[in-house]
């Protein structure tokens, strides 16, 4: 009978590693989920499937086309394609149940059945961290949570990021005293300005909103210098607006509080067209790029809102969180060259190969090693002795242990280090 | 303008925990992983959504109609239902550059569209390890595969489980030589032998098979003693068949090989009735009961199959696996009171309260305790004493800091001992 095969593939779109590789993800995924817990986050877990009408309580548009919707028996289920949404049902839902403020983190997969290209996923994870507070919530969370991204990116060795911080309340309290009432479309291109550049944005800008006005703004979002500079440069332009005052003194906290929980200067800056979208952001706004690495866009995003889960309560529920996609930033750190030199701290310490029927010495032996906190397998398989030592090259594990009917009966272990990759070069020692 | 609100709630049989319980449920998860890792085990993940082709390659029935299969745009689209078949197809699709035998583990969600009912979920984590071999693999992995659930048990505290094993070929063999064709169906009744109960199994059998035939088998299934006894009261049927002889062989070296690997006798009992229904098993078959309470069924199950992949290859990829059904476990974990004793290693350490402007000698007491490898958070909240004592109380943190402006001054940290959960009791010491 001859057999009818099924090409093994998956479908585009999706991203799926070999073994190497996905250690190394699995290994970043681990150090991030320790810091968050070693600065008290709470992991929850939420649903994959939900409601429809739950999920798509607020979106709209191109999000809404993204959705993976379905329907199973009489009910509309749609995957999630983020955590905030859930988070926000997950909140409102468990109200009166959980204590805030409430310092969550969720590790997961979402969805978004976006345009095949490269380096963009429909299958990916998503990192969050988000603080809650019930009616209120200090801005020094909003600081706190950027610390957290900046401690994670270590526990990874990456130190080439920087956070892009503003306030959109700066440019809300703008917008309110020039008398634009297209904030939207403002806000949209500032969003843009680096895409398409000083040149276009001014033009576009000034067709939106007219010579005068475009050029304050223009004048507004040029200013640079350190982040002491540029809040010295908004305070002189004497804006008595409400929103803007309160802007800068939140964007000036969140910078005296990120020094204070060991952020480096190097590590952030004020950059006033950060913007994240029209987002339900309403107050501290972040990127983070990649210096020298740009274009990649941001690797961490995250912010302010006024009130998190206003679909689903009655409740006002401030909040401030941040978000990696990992995988959209395990594909930046594989073109960038970060994962070729990854070093893993995790890889198996031991392969023991028994010669001869020698299975319960290794297995005496496995379990000694195991008790002092190594990694350790055993090579179960009859094969040559050059099968054994070829299979242990391949796994790349660095220590060998041969036992035989000798080692037994003299109750012996040596190791053999493989880091040479020839046997005249081995060099035993003795347990 | 009124809002909208929509009740917050999540589809039915899907589980989600409150805090507490996902904390301890991922304590859980993360240390059957780490027994895993410290094996040798290396971790894959594959896609949730797959071609519906691919995914439903072999199935058929049952299975099939509780998939949650789908369309989007031109694709067919199915989400697995197990993480056997996703691997299955990975090893097919990777096969020239993965090492054999290769010897992984799995964690992630799978659907089932199952009849809702109490402790049956349609989303689930499925924890999988399978060890897979290029054309051949040793008997020995049966048992491998079986110790690292016995150490992922213990790694959790638990200790009243007990694998029941089996191997198919030796009925198999039977079957044989007493020329019964009803193959399947005498094997799906011994399947359900616990569930119907000795007397309907027995009248069912002999209305399948004849009393003759049918009183040989229950002879057969009637066998107890130790392990060592059952062997020799199936050796001495004398039967001279292939399967049957290879299985009794096979079912020894599996017992033999667990001790040796450092699983205790009272782990692990043969049990000649288990079947592991019409699986792809081939050889060895076992299933995991908690003594006293059987009537939950298996919380861990797997077996020996000739052929992982031929759905997908023609390359020959005998493995063995075991799966444990994580969410499952959780709710029985929780139905006999282990949940309520268990025991959170990984817990907030310090919650430390700044008592007036004491922000930055707060953060850097916490920089200190988080070196030591504590896990800290600030409250960052301006609110009363009183309001953040009972945040401290609600959190369940063993340890708080006060920090005014007097330890700030003499650079003091004082501990207060949470335990006694009343204030007079404090028991202050000094860091």
């Amino acid at each position: 009978m001859k057999k009818n095969i099924i090409k093994p593939s998956i479908l585009p779109g999706f991203m799926e590693l070999l073994p190497n590789e996905q250690q190394i993800f699995n290994d970043i995924v681990s150090r991030i989920t320790k810091v968050y817990e070693e600065n008290g986050c709470l992991a929850i877990d939420t649903p994959i499937i939900e409601k429809a009408e739950v999920l798509l309580a607020k979106t709209g548009g191109e999000t809404e086309k993204q959705v993976y919707s379905f329907q199973k028996g009489k009910n509309n289920l749609a995957l999630r394609f983020d955590l905030t949404v859930p988070f926000a049902r997950y909140v409102a839902q468990y109200y009166n149940e959980l204590v805030f403020p409430f310092k969550r983190y969720q590790i997961g997969k979402v969805y978004r059945g976006e345009r095949n290209q490269k380096g963009r996923y429909r299958e990916f994870y998503q990192c969050d961290i988000d603080v809650i507070g019930k009616g209120k919530l200090s801005i020094d969370n909003d600081a706190w949570v950027i610390s957290l991204a900046s401690k994670a990116f270590k526990s990874i060795g990456l130190n080439n990021y920087r956070f892009q911080i503003s306030n959109r309340k700066i440019l809300k309290g703008i917008l309110n005293e020039l008398e634009i009432d297209k904030t939207n479309e403002v806000m949209i291109l500032i969003d843009k300005y680096n895409k398409i550049g000083k040149e276009v944005f001014s033009k576009e800008l000034k067709s939106l909103i007219g010579a005068e006005k475009s050029e304050y703004i223009n004048k507004v979002l040029d200013i640079n210098g350190t982040n002491k500079e540029i809040i010295g440069e908004l305070l002189k332009l004497k804006i008595d607006n409400k929103d803007f005052i309160e802007g800068i003194e939140e964007l000036n906290k969140v910078c005296y509080i990120l020094s204070i929980l060991g952020v480096g200067d190097e590590e952030f800056e004020i950059n006033l067209k950060i913007i994240r979208g029209l987002d339900y952001y309403t107050g501290t706004v972040f990127e983070t790029i990649l210096t020298g690495n740009e274009g990649y866009g941001s690797i961490c995003s995250g912010g302010r809102y006024d009130n998190l889960a206003e679909n689903y309560t009655n409740n006002i529920l401030p909040g401030v969180g941040i978000s990696i996609g990992i995988t959209r930033l395990f594909f930046v750190l594989k073109e960038i060259g970060f994962i070729d030199k990854y070093e893993m701290k995790n890889k198996l310490d031991y392969l023991i190969i028994p010669i001869g029927d020698t299975i319960k010495y290794c297995a005496e032996v496995m379990r000694y090693l195991q008790k002092n906190g190594k990694r350790v397998t055993v090579y179960f398989e009859e094969d040559s002795l050059k099968k054994k030592m070829n299979y242990a090259n391949k796994i790349a594990v660095s220590d060998v242990i041969l036992i035989g009917e000798e080692e037994v009966e003299k109750r012996e272990v040596k190791i053999k280090n493989m880091d040479s990759g020839e046997s005249k070069n081995l060099e035993y020692r003795l347990l």
